[in-house]
């Protein structure tokens, strides 16, 4: 294995997130291992845990760079939305496509579970909020719901858009039946939002 | 290895699921070997191929079986309740419940994705369609609703539970904040129904 020393540290690690990125997209996330990433940078396995406390670490950041995109992405998809009804269905709508389009990487947020003991850090859950905080600012114009009440919902819309897309990913229960996800998200978006403010 | 020969096809087959049930429950998904189902139960791992075709379909004869506990928890779960949205909560609450006691052989049903170009087969579809049929029934007091809308309402309903509780067992996205999942597929419930009559 070729050993080169002529990168600096932080694009040692930007070299390792893209070459994960690759594997995961080609192979999904079980194809994912420090090995194949040192090997595709052309550094070795040690240099790598120079880099990354350890795999878990990586993954992190890979993640990140997923939320990232998918933040970018919905911030522009509730851009030209007027109601809180049109604002959330394009942010789930774009939850839709991006999960389809990047399914494995999408698929890697979820199946990588924290560590028993070890806290999500701070700068990751900062990541995580802002999505939240989209849906939230969405449903702001709905001037009935307590701070609490649009917490909660912005929750609830999240997972429901989630739960369909996981089924539908797992393509295993057949649960959109003759629907699309799209479809039962909309209809999710749409019946919960009348029976809120009903 | 032990070989034995004084079980039948039946018992070998009933003996390989729950040393699988049991390996899944200790190690998760990804802990499930052909090599290891076979050492538990003293076979080799070629008189397991002969009862079954591949780890696949071991697999889904393991998630046949959490199915089918499913399924008998939540048809007693609606046993007692009255309105629609009293019986779809008892039985939003009951998978909530069957997914955090059984949380490794539950998320199994979605880790294991048929392999491309092979169908479910529709013995196994049969009691994924069966679930859903819980939900329609609870559905069918709400008589303005056409079959569409109510199959529709039901496969949203149970993306929807679905996906809290995948949500919360990922434990990754922190999706329910200060809510508990149940807190959170209640209001899911309460106020899609709401919308749906409104």
């Amino acid at each position: 294995m070729a050993r080169r020393s002529d990168h600096s540290r932080e694009e040692i690690k930007e070299m390792a997130l893209a070459a994960a990125e690759h594997i995961v997209a080609m192979e999904g996330c079980q194809g994912l291992s420090a090995r194949k990433i040192a090997k595709a940078i052309g550094y070795t396995v040690g240099t790598l845990y120079l880099v990354f406390k350890n795999l878990e670490e990586l993954i992190l950041h890979v993640n990140a760079r997923t939320l990232d995109t998918l933040y970018a992405e919905m911030v522009d998809a509730a851009n030209d939305c007027e109601t809180p009804e049109q604002c959330v269905m394009a942010l789930g709508n774009c939850y839709i496509h991006h999960a389809n389009s990047y399914s494995r990487r999408w698929g890697m947020i979820y199946e990588h579970i924290t560590p028993e003991g070890e806290e999500v850090p701070d700068w990751y859950q900062a990541k995580v909020s802002r999505m939240f905080a989209l849906v939230e600012r969405a449903l702001e114009p709905m001037t009935t719901l307590s701070d609490e009440e649009r917490k909660r919902a912005a929750r609830v819309l999240w997972s429901g858009v989630h739960g369909i897309c996981n089924l539908q990913h797992a393509n295993k229960l057949d649960v959109v039946g003759e629907s699309s996800g799209q479809e039962l998200a909309e209809a999710l978006i749409s019946n919960y939002l009348k029976g809120l403010s009903a």
